[in-house]
């Protein structure tokens, strides 16, 4: 490096400083690395620092030179007292802060009973994370946010809080922690659009044919697509649409609740979605008996992989899964009617069992569900790519604010979305075939 | 009539109703016509009626035997008095009700200044009116909503109220005049959809195609079909499918604002929406100046038509409204920039306008535009067929409130759903060709 | 009765009928009672009859004579075939349409398994219902939506399918049954404002005045309240006024989920929601770990009830719920963190839970929720009193949208709504007391 | 300066960057000063110059020391040719770049005709702006977005294009250029909120006391408070609540439509808006009449000051106005009914109109209305604080769009939220008396 790439001392005091830092007697330095200017991590802790009413100044600054390299620099935070410098830290670290020469060891304690945790438990953000233990930086496995890391076997590990046992050993405080923000992700990526708000005032078959592309490379790459989806994509009439989609490979797991797979069977069975023919959109009063009737077969049939055994569901979404070994996973709400026998009732293992499939996604796209979508969200970590489809701006704008820098909103209309979205997908599997 | 189809007197006092119409002490007979019960008016007769606190008996009752005959009856109602009695008619004749036996002319009376309405005048709806006149019943030309009602040549108008001139003789009172709500539509038309409420959860798909057969029928019959666009047509991509539909030929006329105009110009010029490029979703801070130089361009160009014949403006919505000699109405609002030199910046002359294009409409498609599709709503008789697309349900169902029976409402993204019509529409004439 | 209160062979035939009924060969007589004309009801029947092919003719028709009283007729219909006719009438028994002098007993068929109906089970609608069993109406208890019926013990009750035992003896077919949906409300109640479409453009503190009115009637009568509410309540800033009302005996359940309790316990302990400070809206990053340890410090105190008697909790809805013996059910969600110990995780035992708090209930208000307020409807009788507050109209409409005319929606902000109406509470008591 | 302020050619070269610059021909220093890093300005220019797939390196950067300081560094940006070059700068000056050692005048261009403006005519931002004009930079009068920048009188204002004249000397290019963008609002102020997304799920009732504390500053200091207000605040019952601000003297001039004052009028004669009564929320067939006749009754006394003269109208919002002179402005808007004489049919000069009210405000209040906002937004700069008070967060989020960060968004009920607005008024009134 060359000798302008840190500056220490670069402040020449004021009187006003002089002032204000007679008030704020603690101080420390901590050290930043990463895309700190163009992924808007410096403000947020410009602000963050501010907001505290501390104060700061820069004792070096080095620039990332291209796009691709991280920055560095090492602030000195000024607070009123040592409590108040801890609380910043602790804040800091979601930015991926860490206090400078103070490699020390995260603390662990000891949970004193199932399901509870110390008191000054770390709670995890969806990001990256590593502690130190015993002098060397370990990755935590599986990030998730609002989760406790426990440490089993010399390994790493969330573990939400109703899975904590008695004894395990948890980390707890601020030192020897380091968290990872993601990058800004790259020009001409679809996931950079991020940056800009979602609305319906954008191109919506444009976003149908970059989503397509991505799909596509993603699956050229082996990379495992999660498919999060409501009942309204049987209402709307994309249903076939994405039984399609199913059939052709692109989905690597479901992850939904019993509407669907109720809607998606009552259609099988009677062409109706709560009684609405979808083919004439007639509605007839006795038509919701047979959104019951499909809860009933399934029920006759034992599940749906055995009402698809026994020839009772013959095609649409489940059907689709079961033909192509597509695992999905329905859990439980309070508003279900039936449920049918393959939803997990008890929401905490509903949770589980999605955890399992959202693991080395590559890709999850989230359609016209906010319960779901807010679920599965809290599973995944930061780095995850994930697209929100919804038609109410309120629900796309919620799930996209969860800090991320991977996530597309689009605001639409799934019933002629997806079918769009298809017809791309087939369109480039012909190019690349020529 | 047979002896059954009355009956008169059918009322067998109680003690309780006795009382009830001590208090009531003036009554009037009116008659009733039309689709009473299938149609929904009887109830909001009955409704109206006690919501006054006023009574009622049948007096004789014929009801339609076949879904097509009307029905008739005759309500004796009872007031506390007969002022109380006149607001009531006065309500019931958005109902067609008629004052039995009173085959009175209206009265008419004479306007003191221009753009001001005797007191007593009487407040149009949009459904089809006669009013009496020298013992003649005579229709209302051009109904329209919160009009007056002036006779000019023997003839019978609706006037806005800033048109009124003095001296124009106006309707005033209740006397003499006769409204005809539409009918309920018939099964398996697409407008019996009406009944059921808009929301994002229906079939979106299926609805392009039962409006695309519904364009087809209309064109067939050389009906006229008007299009009502704001300019997310253009941001969400749909513009050229707009443009397609025009050369083809299925848009009659084109009412909308500088909003739209401006952009799909600044899509033809530059490739870009308010500076974001609709084919890679880019954009470019400095992009925001196309909008204006788009606007400048027209302006410099001298019109819409102008830049057209200048080879300026070589594709786009406008571009094929020129072509195919398809009029259309560009009214000013208050956040328009520029405008362009094309728009009427004063609003009621802009109103005037789109009247005349209005005329004879067969249909009107009112796509991703509260503002003008609230304006064109005011200007439409109740009998015209309505479609209104938006992604907002709020805009829908506020479009939707107007009392019409023959208006559907599609909550979706007009980005998708319009490429999707299109493609039903190619279909459709692809069947008719074979 | 006089001589003209009903009228046999009404109808002097056409030609065109002759040609109708030549193709309707089967035909069936039905009497229908109610407020037929007032409560929409006719012009459903009317409407159902046509759109499925069929026709039909009046056989008599005695019209209510005032308000209160029922209107009767008898309706010969005709179709196709008997199938038809049986699938008519089965959907004209939501109206209580009873097939004329087939005075039948309902048919019962055993269930074959746990959780599995006969094919031909009947699926109850929310509506008042009776069915004939040994030549007696028999009223069903506790109506609900989209069950079945259970003879058990000589009584009929309701049964959600995934309840029912095999053996039991379920209500099949449409025969012997009854329904008598609710009575229009009458004049000058709030309830009577259902006619009319929920949007936000109604006068918000009108409705708050009327509410408080009806809640202190209730009150007075011994009427019970529950409450249905979202978490929405703490975060736009209603939790005092909430608390208040429970603490003034105003509300006698509570159904939520585990976010409420969580947002209220992290208010209690740090002042903040999702780590947002509620006085001074200021939000720290950090801040979010207040939301899980609010989660443990429940966790670790056992429960709700435990952390009130630990003294860990001391205000708020849930302290004030404890400390007045107001039962709440929390019932699980997918999204769920934590979550706390007194949150039912299987969302089929919540919905037992919630049910018995349901019984009887006067008023449901449900407030910010659209997950547990459709949960509620679903176990709702129609004719219990429900008002609806959202700040979405689409999620106030599709709660609307059941079919009971006992149901009110207020598209407002709840964080402004219910402090006003608190404040008009408390008004109106004051001048109760003088 | 120090010696640490700066550091040139702080970059190491690596091979893969030599292989970027290759391709990247031309270069330029441009200096960037301000909040650089805490207002998000920094990111956005690296962003940018990175989306053109042009690089940088920084040749010095001066980072503020204390949160009142500005930073200022200089960048050499590499592009690939001189034409993308300039594309990239013009681009950057909307966050104050300015090309260094470049102290070059702005070019000048006359306009060519009316209403049209040089080919390359620089278009303006809200924000400060200043141009170089004979080797002195001249502060740019009434910033407005979107506008030309023309030199009358050797002063420099912003002129829309449809007020430009034949011959007026207008900006072009972007040389001597130079723009200020606010800075970011400093803590513990209401408008710090402007970073976090504007949601329902914000402390209503807080917001509500904090901008009381606001309006009552300004006022203190003699501030300017103009309000945008849509026809909702009558609807929703919020009317007396702004009636009452206005005879306060807490509101300097109003801009709205035709319909915010027919529906105040409708309400002052008939205690009703459109028809509905709202004090019982009870609507009549028939009350849509009120909303003519309101209409009527201004048209015939000659205008809403004549109709106040006259004892026509003797309460309200604009009786208000009228009686303490407070100015309006009323823009038409093609949905009007009527108008009343006071509306200004024509939208360029409603627009003119507004402007005048706008020079110099303090604080802009937006209430329940997106015409109007949105037209106001497009004439303020971006130094003005700006409230939006609205019930759909589409339309908050929109209008918050806007690059200013002096705007703060609520999602709310103005029917509640403006009497809470109130009485956190007058209990602040209160506590400065005592």
């Amino acid at each position: 490096m060359g000798k302008n790439d840190h500056y220490d001392d670069l402040v020449v005091k004021s009187s006003e400083e002089s002032r204000v830092f007679e008030r704020l007697r603690a101080h420390v330095d901590i050290n930043l690395e990463g895309h700190l200017i163009d992924s808007f991590i410096l403000p947020k802790v410009l602000g963050l620092i501010y907001d505290h009413d501390a104060n700061l100044k820069f004792l070096n600054f080095h620039v990332g030179e291209t796009e691709k390299d991280y920055s560095r620099c090492t602030i000195r935070i000024f607070a009123e007292n040592e409590e108040k410098l801890s609380e910043i830290i602790s804040e800091l670290q979601v930015f991926g802060a860490v206090v400078k020469g103070v490699e020390e060891d995260v603390v662990l304690e000891s949970a004193s009973a199932d399901g509870v945790l110390p008191d000054s438990f770390y709670s995890t953000t969806h990001h990256e994370t590593f502690i130190r233990l015993g002098g060397h930086w370990l990755l935590v496995e599986n990030p998730e946010m609002d989760k406790a890391i426990v440490i089993r076997d010399g390994r790493a590990f969330t573990v939400p809080i109703s899975k904590v046992k008695k004894g395990d050993m948890v980390v707890t405080g601020s030192k020897g922690i380091k968290v990872v923000p993601p990058e800004r992700p790259r020009r001409r990526e679809i996931f950079e659009f991020m940056a800009s708000t979602a609305s319906s005032e954008k191109p919506s078959t444009t976003y149908a044919r970059l989503i397509a592309k991505e799909i596509l490379e993603i699956k050229r790459g082996n990379g495992k697509i999660v498919i999060v989806a409501g009942p309204a994509i049987i209402h709307s009439g994309a249903r076939d649409t994405l039984a399609e989609l199913i059939r052709k490979g692109y989905v690597d797991a479901l992850l939904s609740g019993n509407a669907l797979a109720v809607h998606d069977v009552e259609y099988s069975l009677f062409g109706t979605s709560l009684g609405m023919n979808l083919k004439s959109v007639e509605t007839h009063e006795g038509g919701h008996r047979h959104h019951m009737a499909a809860i009933n077969e399934v029920r006759k049939a034992g599940s749906l992989r055995e009402a698809v055994e026994k020839s009772v569901l013959k095609s649409g979404v489940f059907y689709e899964c079961i033909k192509s070994d597509v695992p999905y996973v329905l859990a439980g709400s309070i508003r279900d009617d039936g449920p049918i026998p393959d939803v997990i009732t008890d929401v905490v293992e509903a949770q589980e069992a999605m955890r399992k499939h959202l693991r080395n996604a590559a890709l999850v796209l989230m359609m016209a569900t906010a319960l779901h979508s807010i679920a599965v969200g809290n599973l995944l970590p930061s780095k995850v790519r994930t697209i929100v489809i919804d038609i109410s701006q309120a629900t796309v704008t919620k799930l996209l604010d969860r800090g991320t820098m991977h996530a597309v909103g689009i605001v639409t209309d799934i019933g002629t979305f997806l079918p769009t979205l298809l017809s791309f997908i087939k369109r480039l599997e012909k190019e690349e075939k020529m």
